[in-house]
C-alpha cells in the first residue's frame, strides 16, 4: 500500500508566481486535528506554527541558522515556491512494538532563497501527521554553500503555555539524570547537575537547557513531546529555555572548538519533531519518529534476533565481584603478572554458571563484562589507550567459553567498554569485530563511560554522533547486533540500522545499586521521554531488592512485581534479566514471567497512561496469540483497571497475574508478591492492585 | 666496543649523605670542554648550567613542571642523591651519514623529592658529551603521580649573550617558514606569520616563540644548537623568548583543551639537547640527537633500503598537471562520473613514462601523487572523510602499473595524503597498508596538509606526535618505509624506527614553485636547524629553473649546479630527483651526477660551513671507495677551497666536477654549468667557483 501524489511546480511557473506565494501570505497544511502554518515575516525570516484541534501548540517560531558563511541565515529570505505531496503507506519493521507501521502524512516543501547576493538557498520540508509534525532543513546542492559550518541553529518552539514538563539537564555528555517535573518557567538544572556526583561526566554549561525528548502537558490536558529524528552527521539538539517568554531554542552540542556542525551541501538536517495528543497514550502510540527515519540500510536482516540475556554484571554493580582482575594496575607479581584480587567476576567458572542458567531458562544471551585486560585503571584518567578489546584476563578462557556457549545454544555477548576513548576504539574496531566473529559472538555492548577522546569533543556532538553511527555500520558489516551504552540518546535510527537493538542513554536500573537511585515514578516517565527515540537497555528484573550492595540502606525503588512489569512497559528487543542466578533461583515461580515474556511484538495497546504517575500496556507476542501485560505505578498505590477487549473474540485464555502482595510496598516489603491464574476472554476486566512503587505483570496465553 | 661503568649509590647510603649533596652545593659533570652543573636553589628549585671551554653557554636555568596535580612541581625539592655512570660505546645505524656512531658520555641522575607531603618524586637524567648535553625528566613509578597532566614545562635556557639566531616562528602547525637571521633580542614572528599566506595552516599565538632546532652563534664565535631528542608521547617543545633577559623557556604545543601532555608514571620525557662547538662544522658532526634515541625497535631491517626516486609531482607543483582528475567535485557527467579535466597527472601512461625513466637511470622509486579519488575538494574544508587510500581514479590502473613497475625492477611509492584528517587515516590505516602490500608498494609518503582532525589538535601536539609514531610502527609492521610530509619536525626517531626514512617538516624546494620561494641562503641554514633532527625529503634536482610555472616571474633561487650539490649537502636516505623526465633529458650530462650519487654513506666530512653563508661536505659511498662532494653558497658568489685529504693514501681517483659556468647566476643565468673531469688524490686541493646562489657537485671515484 503506497500512494504518493506530488504536485511539483515547474521552475518556469515559480518565476511567475513568486510574488503571490511569498511573504506574509504563508502556507498551511492540515491533517485531521493537526495544522501546520508556515510564513515569512517582514524580515524574510521563516516562521512556523502548530495547532491541534484549534488550540495553539507552537506559536509562530523562528527557523534557520547562523553559518560561518552567513551569520544571518535565518532572515532575508524570499520564497521560490512550494511543493506538496501526500504519503499514505505502511511498512514492516524488522522488530518492534508492532509488526506494521502506518505512515500517513502531508508534505510541504518550501524553497527559500536569500534576497541578497549571493542568493543562497535553503529548503524546509514539513511532514504533517495526525499526531504531530516533523520538519527538517535541506541545504540543496545549488545552495551556494559548498562546505560550510553551522555555528548555531535558530529553530525555536514558542510554547503556548507554561506547561508541566518532565525534563533532565541539557548536558553535553550524559542523559543519566533523574527527571524533574516542573513548569517550564521553573526549569533550572544547576543544582541538580552539581549534586549528581553519581554521574561520571557532567558538562552542562547552560542552567536553562534541557535534553530532548522533552515531555510536556498543558493546563488544558494537551500532551506535547519535542524531539528529533534521524540524527546523522549533526550534533544532538538540546533546548534552551527562555523562562519568561516560554520559547525553547535549539541548542546544538558544540565541538572542541565551539562549532556545531561541519557540513557539505547537499545536506538534510535531522527532523525536528513535535508530537501532540489529547491523551497521554497518544504520545506513546506515535510512530512519527520512526516514520521520519530512512528504511533499513541493511538488506538481509535474517541474522538480527531480539533476545533476552543474563550477564556477569549486576554482581559488580552490587559489590559481590569486580570488573578488574587485580586491585590496581601496579599490583604486580614478581613475574610482572597482575596479582588477582580474588573477586574477578568474569572468570571461566562463573561465566559457565550463567551460560547454564541461560540455557535452562529460555534466555538467549549471556553478557560478560570485565573479561578483557585494562579494568584496573580504565576510568577517570582521560587515558587514550585503555582497552585493546581482544586480550582476556588470564582467568577468562575465550576459546573454552565460546565452545561451551555454542554447545548449550547460548549467545555470548561481547563487551567493548571504550572509557570514552573513541579514537582508541576506532583504531581497533576492525580487530575487535573480527575477534567477535572468530569466537561466535553475535552481539556487542559498547560503553562510553568517561570524558571523550578526541579531547574537547562531547558524547552528544557531531563527531561522536558520527562515531556511534560508524559503529552501527561496522557492526552490520560484521553481522553483529549492537547495544550502545552512554551514547547520544536515540532518534529512531533503529529503523535504518535494525542491528542497533538498544541504547542506554538514560538513567538505568543500575543507579539503584550504586547511587541514591531513582524515584518510583522514574519508569512511568521514561516511555514519554528517552524511549520516544528508541529502545532502552534498562536492565530490569531485579529480584533481590534490598541488602544487595556494600552500601548500607541502598535499595531498589520498586517491588519485585514491578520489576516484572517493566519487561512490558519499557519496550526493548534486548531485555536483560539483570539479577544473579541465585536470586532468581529463590523465586522461580516469579521468574516464570521473565522466562515467558517475548521481546518482539505484533501489536501494542496503551491501556492507561499518565507520565509521572502510572502506565499499563498490553502487547501481543509476535506471530502468536498470546498477550503480555504490564502495569506500573509511582510512589502511590493504585488499582489498575484493565479491560482485555483486545483479545480475539470467542477465544479463551489463561492469565497468570504476577502482582504485589496486599501488604507489599517498595520501601518496606518490596519482595512480597502473589501469583494468580485465571481464565479470561475479551470481556474480562481485571482490577489489579499495585503497591506503592509497585506493579503487575500478566501473561495471557491462548488456551488451545 | 661497549664499556659501561656505573657507580650507583645504595639507598642506605643516600639516606646518610642526603644533607651533604643537596641544596646549593650542587653537582657537576665534565667531559672535555663541556661542563654541566646542577644545583637546587634556596627554594628547592632544580637549576642547571652549561659551559664550554670555560665560557658560559647556558647560565643557571630553571627546570621542572606545572602539573594538574601540582602547579609548583619546579620548586620545593630536596635531593635524595645522585647516580653517575660513563658510557663509551659505538653502534651501527641501519643507514646514515656514517656507518658507525660513537656514543661517549658521562651520565648524572639526580633523584629529587618534594619536601612537602605527599613527597612526590622527580628524577633528572643528564648526559654530558664532548659536544654538548642532553637531559630528560623521569617521573618514577614511585613518584606518587600515577596519571597526571602536564600543564606547563618550566625548562629554561638562559643564554649568555644576545646571539645571532636562525629561527622560524613557533607555529603549532607548521615548520614551513623561511628562516630569519636576527639577534635573540630582535625575535618577533608576528609579521612573518601574517604575511606567509603561502603556508596552508598557520597558528602561532606567541609572537616571541620559535621552533627548534634553534641555531645560534655567539659574538665570540661559539655555535649553539638547542633541540630535543626522542619525541615520544609528548608535544613538541617550542621556545618562548624573553627578549630582555635572553631566557628561552620551553613552550609545549597545547591540545584541544589547552593541556600539554597526558602522562602516566613511570614516564621519561624527550631529551632537551644543547649542542656546542667552536666550529660550525662541529654542530653538523654532532651525534647527540641520535645517541639519545633508543636503538632500533625493528629486529629484521633487511627490507629497509635507502633510495632515489622520481615522481608524478613536480608537474603538479608547476601547473603542467593536476592532482585532481576533475576540476571540481560537482563536475559530474550524466552517469554521475566525474568529468575529467584532461590534465590529471597520475594517469597510467604518464606513470609508465616515469617508470621507464627510473628504470633507465639508476632511480629505484617512482612516487605517484593524485592517484586516488578525492582531490577535487581535499583541501581547506576541515573535512573528515577526505580520502579512502584505496580507490584509484578511473585513469590510474593499479594492477597494470604494479605489474609494469615490478617488471622493470622499480618500486612504486604510495601516496597517502590525509589533509590533516588523522582520525580518518587511523580508521583506514590497516586497509591502506594491506592495499600497499597487495600491490607491492614498499614505501609510503604521508601528508598532513590542512587543519588537524581531531579538531582543536595541532600538528605538533601530543596527540599528533603519537599519531606519526603510530604510523611509523604500523608501517614497520607491514614492512613499509615511511616519508612523512607536514609532520612535527624530527628528533632522531629514525634510529628507533629506521623504516622512517625521511620527513618534510620544513620549507622544501616546492616553495620555489608555488610561492615567493626561499632565499639562496635557505639550504645553508637547513642542515643547522631542521636537519639536526633527521633527514629531510627536500626534493632537490630541479633542472628547469625558470618559466616552469603558470605564475610569471617565479624561479628557483638556485643554479642547476647547486641543485646537484644538494644531494650531498642535504642528507637524506630518500632523495627525489624532482624534475620532469623531459627536463632531465635536456641535460643528461648533468643528470649523470644524480644517477651516480648514493643515498647511504660510510663517512662524512664537513669541509667548511657557516650557517646562512656556505657549506661544503664530502661523503664516502657506503661499502665503496668513492666520494661525493657538494658545495653551496648563499646569494654571494665565492670560491670553495676543498682539500681532498680524506682520500685513501696512494690511490688515484677521477673527479667529475659539476659546477656553475663562469657567468652563471641564480637569477639571470641559473642553468649555465660546466662539467670538468680531473684526476685527483689526497694531496689535491680544488678551488671551485660558486656563482651567486650557486654550488658545485663532485663525484670522486676510485680509478682501478
Amino acid at each position: 500500500m503506497l500512494m504518493i501524489r506530488k504536485s511539483v511546480l515547474s521552475l518556469l511557473l515559480i518565476v511567475f508566481i513568486i510574488h503571490d506565494i511569498c511573504a506574509q501570505q504563508g502556507e498551511s497544511v492540515v491533517m485531521n486535528k493537526t495544522k501546520l502554518s508556515f510564513m515569512l515575516d517582514r524580515d524574510g525570516a521563516p516562521m512556523y506554527a502548530l495547532s491541534f484541534a484549534g488550540r495553539d501548540v507552537i506559536k509562530p517560531s523562528r527557523m534557520g541558522f547562523k553559518l560561518d558563511k552567513d551569520s544571518g541565515f535565518y532572515k532575508g529570505f524570499q520564497s521560490l515556491g512550494v511543493e506538496r505531496s501526500t504519503v499514505d503507506a505502511s511498512w514492516q519493521p524488522v522488530w518492534g512494538e508492532v509488526s506494521r507501521i502506518h505512515d500517513h502524512h502531508e508534505q510541504l516543501v518550501v524553497h527559500l532563497q536569500q534576497r541578497a547576493a549571493p542568493h543562497r538557498r535553503l529548503d524546509i520540508i514539513f511532514r504533517v501527521f495526525e499526531d504531530g509534525i516533523g520538519f527538517r532543513y535541506v541545504f540543496p546542492r545549488e545552495s551556494g554553500l559548498g562546505y560550510f559550518v553551522v555555528t548555531d541553529e535558530m529553530t525555536q518552539f514558542a510554547l503556548a503555555g507554561d506547561h508541566k514538563t518532565f525534563w533532565i539537564p541539557g548536558d553535553y555528555d550524559t542523559n543519566e539524570y533523574p527527571y524533574t517535573t516542573s513548569k517550564v518557567s521553573e526549569i533550572d538544572n544547576k543544582e541538580l547537575v552539581e549534586k549528581s556526583t553519581d554521574i561520571a561526566v557532567r558538562v552542562a554549561p547552560d542552567r536553562y537547557a534541557v535534553q530532548t525528548p522533552l515531555m510536556m502537558k498543558s493546563a488544558e490536558g494537551l500532551y506535547i513531546n519535542i524531539h528529533e529524528a534521524a540524527l546523522v552527521n549533526y550534533p544532538a539538539m538540546q533546548l534552551h529555555v527562555d523562562r519568561s517568554s516560554l520559547v525553547l531554542t535549539s541548542s546544538l552540542v558544540p565541538d572542541a572548538v565551539g562549532n556545531k556542525a561541519y557540513l557539505h551541501a547537499p545536506f538534510a538536517t535531522p527532523w525536528r519533531t513535535v508530537i501532540v495528543s489529547d491523551k497521554a497514550a497518544g504520545i506513546l502510540d506515535s510512530k512519527i519518529v520512526l516514520n521520519l527515519n530512512e528504511p533499513s540500510a541493511i538488506g538481509d536482516t535474517s541474522w538480527i534476533h531480539p533476545m533476552k540475556f543474563v550477564g556477569v554484571w549486576w554482581e559488580m554493580q552490587t559489590g559481590k565481584a569486580t570488573w578488574n582482575y587485580s586491585d590496581y594496575a601496579d599490583s604486580l607479581s614478581a613475574t610482572s603478572g597482575l596479582i588477582p584480587n580474588g573477586k574477578h567476576g568474569a572468570n571461566t567458572a562463573n561465566v559457565k554458571r550463567y551460560i547454564d542458567f541461560a540455557a535452562s531458562h529460555n534466555i538467549q544471551g549471556v553478557l560478560v563484562e570485565g573479561w578483557n585486560v585494562g579494568w584496573e585503571d580504565w576510568f577517570g584518567n582521560w587515558k587514550e589507550n585503555v582497552f585493546d578489546f581482544v586480550t582476556p584476563y588470564p582467568d577468562f578462557d575465550v576459546s573454552a567459553l565460546a565452545a561451551y556457549a555454542a554447545s548449550k545454544g547460548v549467545n555470548l555477548i561481547m563487551h567493548n567498554e571504550t572509557s570514552g576513548s573513541a579514537t582508541n576504539y576506532e583504531r581497533q574496531m576492525d580487530t575487535a569485530f573480527r575477534f567477535m566473529r572468530s569466537y561466535g559472538y553475535t552481539s556487542v555492548k559498547t560503553g562510553y563511560v568517561g570524558r571523550i577522546i578526541p579531547r574537547g569533543e562531547h558524547h552528544d556532538g557531531q563527531w561522536m554522533v558520527n562515531h556511534y553511527n560508524r559503529v552501527a555500520e561496522k557492526a552490520a558489516a560484521y553481522r553483529v547486533m549492537l547495544d550502545a551504552h552512554e551514547p547520544v540518546r536515540p532518534t529512531g535510527l533503529q529503523r535504518t540500522y535494525p542491528n542497533w537493538l538498544a541504547c542506554e542513554a538514560a538513567r538505568g536500573n543500575e543507579y539503584n545499586a550504586f547511587s541514591i537511585g531513582s524515584a518510583p515514578e522514574h519508569e512511568t516517565i521514561l516511555p514519554f521521554t528517552r524511549l520516544m527515540g528508541g529502545p532502552m537497555d534498562y536492565t530490569p528484573g531485579i529480584f533481590k531488592l534490598r541488602n544487595y550492595t556494600s552500601v548500607a540502606g541502598r535499595q531498589m525503588h520498586s517491588t519485585l512485581a514491578k520489576q516484572l512489569a517493566l519487561y512490558v512497559t519499557l519496550y526493548s528487543p534486548l531485555q536483560m534479566a539483570a539479577d544473579l542466578p541465585e536470586n532468581y533461583e529463590a523465586h522461580m515461580d516469579a521468574f516464570q514471567f521473565i522466562r515467558d515474556v517475548p521481546v518482539d511484538w505484533d501489536d501494542t495497546k496503551i491501556l492507561e497512561a499518565e507520565p509521572g504517575d502510572y502506565l499499563s500496556i498490553a502487547r501481543k507476542e509476535k506471530g502468536k496469540e498470546n498477550w503480555y501485560m504490564g502495569s506500573i505505578t509511582d510512589e502511590h498505590g493504585r488499582v489498575a483497571e484493565l479491560s482485555l477487549d483486545f483479545l480475539a473474540p470467542g477465544k479463551k485464555y489463561q492469565a497468570v497475574i504476577y502482582k504485589d502482595a496486599p501488604d507489599a510496598d517498595w520501601k518496606d516489603k518490596p519482595e512480597a508478591y502473589v501469583i494468580e491464574k485465571v481464565t479470561v476472554d475479551r470481556r474480562t476486566r481485571l482490577s489489579v492492585k499495585l503497591a506503592p512503587g509497585g506493579g503487575a505483570a500478566i501473561s495471557v496465553k491462548l488456551v488451545d
